[in-house]
């Protein structure tokens, strides 16, 4: 699944500070994303637990959310500029004893410089990947006397490179025979970089998929099965014969005649931004934009997480964040079938271990792109976004994932996809139902991308309710209560739609509670056969109580998993959601049946949920936005540069439509 | 429905020429809007069928549209640079005889300067209406003995200003009692001007409802009945008495204390912009972006209108437009179960009747805003959109239209409604279910949005194809063309899509039919009681051979129109679709259910669907366009704008995350 370590995301965005032997004394706020000096000192702490001599292979070092009740007063008292004692600061430790599957679990109190536990997880229970690894088990394979024995049957043109493209291995749970054990395993694929730019690592070699397959053990760190690829209509496999070199399809510019049409676009706040960064402790930023108001945390698994959302003042959400994204693939042929990755949870959005920064033996670099987005649409009054983005590059897939919101109160959450198809050999002329031809030779397999938003409501304070709405005959709207927790589906051919409501506060225009609803877009298909694992993708919506350490809808650890860890289940405790503290998961998702057009780099896939207030202010809270101008807004006719001017027809007032450029992904 | 002149679209955007007392030769493109000279040639030829006393009321004189099929050789050979013989220029004229129900529609051959026909249609049949007609209509009401008597029993402040917002009568073909006659009625709704800004027309005095309606009769010019309004729970309805004046709620800006911490925000194109407009006649123009490249004409209806869509010079779209739109609203009680308003059908996007701006008895003017609309979002490559939008203020709501094309070859269409909820008085304290308290005593009823667009294909060229694609089990995907007209609904439950195919043109990568796939969101409840004269509402997909007349989903007539002209009719002809020359039409929409957050303004309402290749283009076809750099778009870091830098923690090169401005409405 991974490739090469330039292109994944390697650490968190930490200072590296100088190394300290001692307990810290922290000063640091408790939603602050862990400090260097921090992560320093939870990782001497925990090499302490085992003989000096010990390879402690850390997989993530990242903060500890202190408790939501616990919090609660620190931050009103913060709100009205008064101290409150913190709780302590603590870090979650994760870590293998190396060239052995003994994974740990730790949490450290770094405000008492002591660890807390540290136990060793069950079986069927694996840590997330991480560069230094993929990396390790492609060059594994490559050097392998079998495969290299492979690779020379396939008589490949002079030149070539085989490179290998590393997947986790997905568990199925049956018929796994001798697999059906505990090892942690990764299936290589192989690929061949374009003999036309072998020396450019970023080549499509996606147009060029190889026949053999391999599985490592990470334990042993050696092949323990090779895999012959099925490339025709059903299971049959075949041993590597001549590669047919097809025509390129490239997508580097150099491969390229470029467009010369183009001409630039450029969005300007020449007076500054309108909104304000600040930080609230060392790694954390607060932002306000008029009435907006949040803190801006970052841990491995999620990347980017939002706190104490609120709007004018009050309360609208503790703890928004995306913990979990499953990406099923459709081709149901052993060892396709259990391509199944989960890109946040297998991976981390926030990622990747922390102790790659630290002097350990990871020479990843943060491979971000850097974006600057603004959107400008212009009308008689102007809505005007705050948007808070990351973009998270997982091997072929690229994610842009951002939370904007607006000055009428609304969050919209948005997720991009793109990137590179994951694809595999297919016989020249046939077809099969579960892919798509995109290149000679090469089938492009249908997939989803299911995420999940977890929304951890505080909708005017504590204590929410969930409301469905079905839109029934003449307009009418019915509102059914959901009482205990559990998977729910929206009803799209009815309009069934949800609302968070706090039945304690009314709005005093018509009487009713304040509310925030959700507009989800349909998700993708719930037959899923990788159903099992993903233990969230079964429902448009899950409801559950509040648990602090209940974060990850897929579970804490998704690599290999057999389920059973997720929301699905803490849904089945029947918990009560009714006037509680409860978190609603919104699933979402792009169902990709894979076109010609997709190859060899996919056009933006884009899907968009929203929270929306519902009689929670009591007009239009953003009637005091001013109007918009020219004056102020600058804006340019056509005609000025070069073009037509389509409008003043009649006389200069007049304007009927007007053409206009858009830059977006 | 409508209000007041300024506030209505109220022409064509025509150069008003020296007014030609002669038959004109024509040099126009076929497909071009009639220009000045051919408007008013068009209304003297009509005026000339009746005796020169007769008072004729023009309510459009707009293009008659060529025949596709014989416009098809004439558009083939211009694209190739080849002259090829015109059809003959027609114009299409619909009047009534004042102060009579005679409505008649003529064709007038401009080419030979000839009436060829001029019909008298048949009862149940009415033109649009018109500004001139509204405010007629408004001073009768205001001015008629009887309405100020009940205006007096309500004992209004001193300066209160009672105003009409006139609505045409929407027919239900039931218990209609003296009223089931053919006339041409309107309601009149009155509300009360802000007492404080009573001199401001833009005022929102949809805050203060009052209790009596009225309706006229446009033969007599009179009112013909008074209605006093339901605003409890029931039927019931009472005598007009002291209105309670409630708080103000004002939009109007001078009512608020607007903020100040906004900064304006620039999108340029210093060196011009990246598409070309040319005309292809005197008041059509081309457009060009890089491989895309279209006509743009303009209708009294339908307003803007492409025509002969191509990418890379491939044939996409013959016509698509926007024809229909219905605004059912969800209150039984009579009169408000006739509020059903078509904002293009009964009073049309292109608007008004051309004969204002040609020295009738109009005052109107076009009250467009004036948009510049940028999108800019970056990313590795930029996905720029070309964005042809068009905005129409339709009284109390204003929409915004657009189609957005980009370079991966795909088309979106996005509707944006905004503007001022159209309300009804209401007792204090209580609730109905079909509306909410937007206001003390305002109700705002729950209502839909339902757009038709009509797209007209010639993907690959002529004779296409419609099929269905729902995914199934394990991802596979299963065609079931369609082969007789018909409606038929998306089942968003299990992902049934839509795609328009050319079985004659196949794509050398994988031998499948080139395509366009429509992905349409959530079409409103089909329920809806306003269904028979929405002839388009109860499907998500209409699919029609193409009759080159049948442009409009609702029907051509839609005021008080009773259903049987529209395309469910078209339809029930149960004509061959498949692999020929037929018409898409995909209704989409907004269920509205108002929230305290919608008065006195509503945020906007954003519906988007979408038009993508597949398996249509080789690859993807937006390969050649150049990466983004920072020297080309300039991006500017906060941080030098007075804000603070997120990115860059650990070296100048690290990005982690963003904080971004964006705007749009």
């Amino acid at each position: 699944m991974l490739r090469t370590p330039e292109q994944i995301i390697s650490s968190l965005p930490l200072v590296v500070g100088e190394k300290k032997s001692k307990a810290i004394q922290t000063t640091q706020h408790p939603l602050g994303p862990l400090t260097a000096s921090e992560i320093l000192e939870s990782s001497r702490l925990i090499k302490q637990e085992w003989p000096s001599i010990t390879d402690v292979n850390f997989k993530a070092i990242t903060l500890r959310d202190p408790k939501k009740a616990g919090l609660a007063p620190y931050l009103e008292a913060e709100r009205i500029g008064q101290k409150s004692s913190s709780p302590a600061r603590k870090s979650f430790v994760l870590c293998y004893l190396r060239k052995t599957d003994k994974l740990h679990e730790a949490i450290v109190n770094l405000s008492t410089s002591s660890v807390e536990s540290n136990l060793r997880l069950g079986q069927f229970v694996h840590s997330n990947s991480d560069g230094s690894e993929i990396i390790e088990i492609e060059e594994i394979c490559l050097d392998d006397e079998r495969v290299q024995a492979d690779i020379a049957k396939l008589k490949l043109p002079e030149g070539a490179v085989a490179i290998g493209d590393t997947w986790i291995d997905g568990s199925d749970g049956v018929n796994e025979g001798e697999f059906s054990d505990t090892r942690r395993l990764y299936q290589c694929f192989l690929y061949l970089r374009d003999p036309n730019y072998a020396g450019e690592s970023d080549n499509n070699h996606y147009a060029m998929p190889l026949t053999t397959s391999h599985v490592n053990d990470c334990k042993e760190w050696k092949i323990i099965r090779i895999d012959f690829l099925s490339t025709g209509i059903d299971n049959t496999t075949k041993e590597p014969s001549k590669y047919k070199v097809q025509p390129l399809n490239e997508y580097i510019s150099e491969a390229q005649t470029l467009c010369t049409d183009v001409k630039p676009l450029k969005v300007i706040h020449l007076e500054g931004a309108s909104f304000r960064v600040s930080n609230f402790c060392e790694q954390g930023q607060a932002i306000s934009r008029q009435k907006w108001e949040f803190k801006v945390g970052f841990n491995q698994r999620e990347g980017m997480v939002l706190y104490d959302v609120h709007y004018a003042g009050r309360p609208l959400f503790y703890r928004p964040s995306l913990p979990d994204m499953a990406i099923p693939n459709a081709d149901p042929r052993h060892p396709f079938h259990k391509k199944q990755a989960f890109d946040l949870g297998d991976f981390g959005a926030g990622i990747m271990a922390n102790n790659l920064q630290l002097g350990c033996d990871y020479p990843g670099s943060i491979h971000y792109l850097s974006p600057v987005l603004s959107n400008d649409k212009r009308a008689s009054v102007r809505n005007r976004e705050l948007v808070l983005q990351s973009i998270i590059t997982v091997s072929n897939y690229e994610y842009i994932l951002a939370f904007q919101f607006n000055q009428a109160g609304e969050i919209m959450y948005e997720a991009h996809a793109t990137g590179i198809l994951s694809p595999q050999p297919i016989d020249e002329v046939i077809e099969v139902p579960w892919g798509t031809v995109v290149h000679p030779g090469v089938l492009a397999t249908h997939h989803q991308h299911i995420f999940s938003l977890r929304v951890d409501p505080m909708i005017g304070g504590s204590n929410n309710r969930v409301d469905f709405n079905p839109h029934g005959i003449g307009y009418t709207v019915k509102e059914t209560p959901i009482t205990t927790s559990g998977g729910y589906d929206l009803i799209y051919d009815v309009n069934r739609t949800l609302k968070i409501q706090n039945k304690s506060v009314k709005n005093p225009i018509n009487d009713k509670p304040v509310a925030y609803k959700i507009h989800v877009p349909k998700a993708a298909n719930k037959d899923s056969f990788h159903f099992r694992r993903a233990e969230f993708a079964d429902h448009n919506i899950y409801v559950t109580s509040h648990q602090d350490k209940k974060l990850y809808a897929g579970g804490k650890y998704t690599n290999q998993s057999r389920g059973g860890t997720g929301v699905r289940s803490w849904a089945e405790r029947k918990d009560n959601v009714l006037d509680d503290n409860l978190v609603v998961w919104v699933q979402f998702g792009i169902n990709h049946v894979p076109r010609s057009e997709d190859f060899p780099v996919m056009p933006c896939e884009i899907v968009k949920l929203s929270l929306k207030p519902v009689n929670f202010f009591e007009k239009n809270p953003a009637l005091d936005e001013p109007h918009s101008t020219q004056s102020f807004d600058g804006s340019v006719l056509l005609s000025a540069h070069g073009g037509e001017d389509l409008a003043a027809k009649i006389d200069g007032k007049v304007k009927v439509y007007c053409v206009k450029e858009t830059s977006k992904l």
